[in-house]
């Protein structure tokens, strides 16, 4: 307890006055794409983000905090799949390509470069071939040693001809990606069943309502797909979506207007064309990778067998991004509760004004949370830009959106000290004692 | 406590069957710098990394494992330092490099590349144009808002002519890379010495030996520098070193032999030439990048003046490989205790061997550490592989190094159970009943 104490008095005691958080607009004669794209907006002008290039972005401390919360829920799901984590470099071996077919495939997305010594490199905008080229390596793979599901949560490069959107298309992303090989098809398909669902788990956690749609299997290959969206006008694609019985298919993948009844005999139900922001997606790829770099394993009666395959992604930043999208209002930041940057923002009042004998107390309030709701404080911030009207600094906290604002002013003066507790989720406004406040944020779930 | 148990029994618990660990051997006709790395041949060899083209690697999920923490480890002093976590892509615009004139200055190690719209790229090998124009792109900038201290975590990109040393001489590597603006010469001083204290804490959080350096500035620019060594053979940089004192100085900088005693004035201080591995550097830059880029702020006068700044790396991946290199046996892996993959495995009996009815306990004995030492559950390993000789198991876990190996034995059914424990690090071999056991594991940190 002393420890969170001190932790809190001194460096852990995060203050906005010494937050990074340079606020950028749109620059004048931006395209109109990326100015109708909210997200985009907010981020920038919220200091979440810079861009640094078209396509590629700067990524400031609020984002990172939100981005590393996002990672933990992935990596934690990840896990209880049986996914083990590793990372592949960026700069992959043209060669790897040329032997799959997709260096010519793939077309100008691929960005290509050549090392000091002319050899060919791509930027992996995907790494079917390097991982299965690792798997490939192992010369005596047993198939009591599969089933192998690898992933790895890194930037990856495709070169869009029409960057847009902010990070929801982006041209070097962060990116998660599973590939997972088994030793026979049954075996691939509960794979690919257990994937889907630490997918749906993950999107519950951060309480989004992903839409998992049947997909096209497109350039990557394989026989069957998921793709999972966030429906939103933003989207860039068309999805056939049942909001009764939930039944999804990308437009690509069919021609006409599909029944869901088809699939699930529920009276009822209509499709309606929405679109969606594909921030996942799943493929069975059978053994077209694993053919092409002889990667096999031995079975029960020591004959070699080519392993079953499949890939599996996640659009990190572009989660981050599209959650933004779907959350929020066009002035104010909604986050996932859970992935928010910081949990609770506590705002001092203003030097000068009528309150400012209830300055320390702000800082008090701060180090009782520390020292009594220790998980929370982490997630703790204090608005100490006492030159700021109150008004002004709760303003900027609803802006960001941090969950729960506190407000020290006037009341926290009186006889019966009270405090003002925004909940920005809801919009909510209440009073609460030292001792209820402590106990509502006691309640709050932090990663 | 329930739920930890039920983690234990289902997805959490580690089993050494079922860890992607694939041992590589050095392709035939290999370079003899790279036979004679031992952290190379053993990182491989216990299937760690694995070489993806000449100077890249895959990291596998053990050492994926150790460089979390190494992370973990570095976050927390950095945050400590007032450091705030941002990541700027890898792509960076050339133009940003022709600005600050390195962009000739670089020469044939920086990697170039074209987008599809024939616009200049490169692979950054550091980060102070990209960190210095976010900065620069603030107009009203005041001096009440420095110093700013943004760091990054991310793969760095360097064409090395003669790529070698497995993680210690890479193309493609994770670097930790810290640049700070401060409002006057004396708080980039203040700044560069809790710095260099941090650096300081992190290699004794590690246990390492580290020695810094007077270093030369090099093409960064600037005026005054650190370096940041692990004594070693293998090292490539050469470093006049007391051991008495601990005063040191790359040779670059300095014409014959200095002598410490000049500094610090100490009696019987020799300096002799080592050989060593930069691991760290800390570089005051002055106004040389600030300046370029019209990186200014607002002083108490409302007058700009150009940020004074300081740029801090770390080679993460290099560490790894740098901590095995210094620690290590030729024949087994050491690691510094607290970024170990595994803290405890846990060796099961042979399947039909003698002890075989046993092999239950080891199970038990599993879940009975998550339930008793919950804060190492994530660091226990199960080593399941029955159908081997505890023996080679032993053996293969010492390859490995993890700090402790629990042998489930013989001694584990007799009246008065008792279970091998050996302790990596110091040799010692010792048998401890169950309750002993569980209050040694008690004792050990993890992060």
């Amino acid at each position: 307890m002393v420890l969170i104490g001190k932790r809190c008095l001194s460096a852990f005691c995060q203050r906005v006055s010494k937050m990074y958080q340079p606020s950028f607009v749109l620059p004048e004669g931006s395209k109109v794409a990326d100015v109708k794209c909210k997200s985009h907006r907010l981020m920038m002008e919220a200091g979440l983000i810079r861009q640094a290039s078209p396509g590629t972005f700067h990524l400031l401390p609020l984002a990172m905090r939100a981005l590393e919360k996002l990672i933990k829920v992935i990596d934690t799901e990840m896990q209880k799949v049986g996914g083990q984590k590793i990372a592949m470099p960026g700069m992959t071996p043209s060669s790897l390509w040329k032997t799959s077919g997709r260096y010519s495939d793939y077309g100008p997305e691929l960005i290509t470069l050549q090392d000091r010594h002319n050899v060919d490199y791509c930027l992996g905008p995907t790494h079917e071939e390097a991982v299965t080229d690792i798997v490939a390596g192992e010369k005596t793979l047993s198939h009591k040693r599969l089933p192998i599901k690898l992933y790895q949560i890194t930037n990856k490069f495709r070169d869009e001809m029409r960057p847009r959107y902010g990070l929801l298309r982006g041209r070097e992303f962060l990116m998660k990606d599973l590939y997972t090989f088994d030793s026979n098809l049954e075996g691939a398909e509960e794979t690919y069943r257990s994937v889907c669902e630490a997918y749906q788990r993950i999107f519950s956690i951060l309480d989004l309502p992903i839409v998992q749609a049947v997909g096209a299997t497109g350039a990557i290959g394989g026989s069957s797909s998921h793709e999972f969206h966030l429906l939103s006008e933003i989207g860039e694609d068309h999805v056939y979506h049942c909001s009764r019985c939930g039944y999804a298919v990308n437009q690509e993948t069919v021609e006409g207007v599909p029944s869901c009844r088809d699939h699930l005999s529920t009276p009822d139900c209509t499709m309606s064309l929405r679109q969606g922001i594909e921030v996942g997606h799943a493929f069975l790829l059978g053994t077209k990778y694993s053919k092409t770099f002889k990667a096999d394993f031995f079975d029960k009666d020591g004959k070699p067998q080519l392993a079953e395959m499949g890939c599996y992604g996640l659009g990190v930043t572009r989660i981050l991004a599209a959650a933004i999208e779907v959350l929020s209002s066009e002035k104010e930041i909604r986050w996932p509760q859970i992935i928010a940057p910081y949990q609770v923002c506590i705002v001092s009042p203003k030097e000068g004004g009528a309150e400012r004998s209830a300055i320390h107390l702000a800082e008090w309030l701060y180090q009782d949370v520390c020292l009594h709701v220790p998980h929370l404080a982490a997630d703790l911030l204090l608005d100490d830009r006492g030159h700021m009207t109150i008004g002004r600094r709760v303003k900027d906290a609803a802006h960001v959106g941090y969950p729960l604002i506190v407000v020290v002013g006037k009341r926290a003066l009186e006889a019966d000290p009270k405090f003002e507790v925004i909940n920005t989720a809801s919009g909510s406004t209440e009073y609460l004692s030292k001792v209820d406040l402590l106990q509502r944020m006691e309640t709050i779930t932090v990663l």
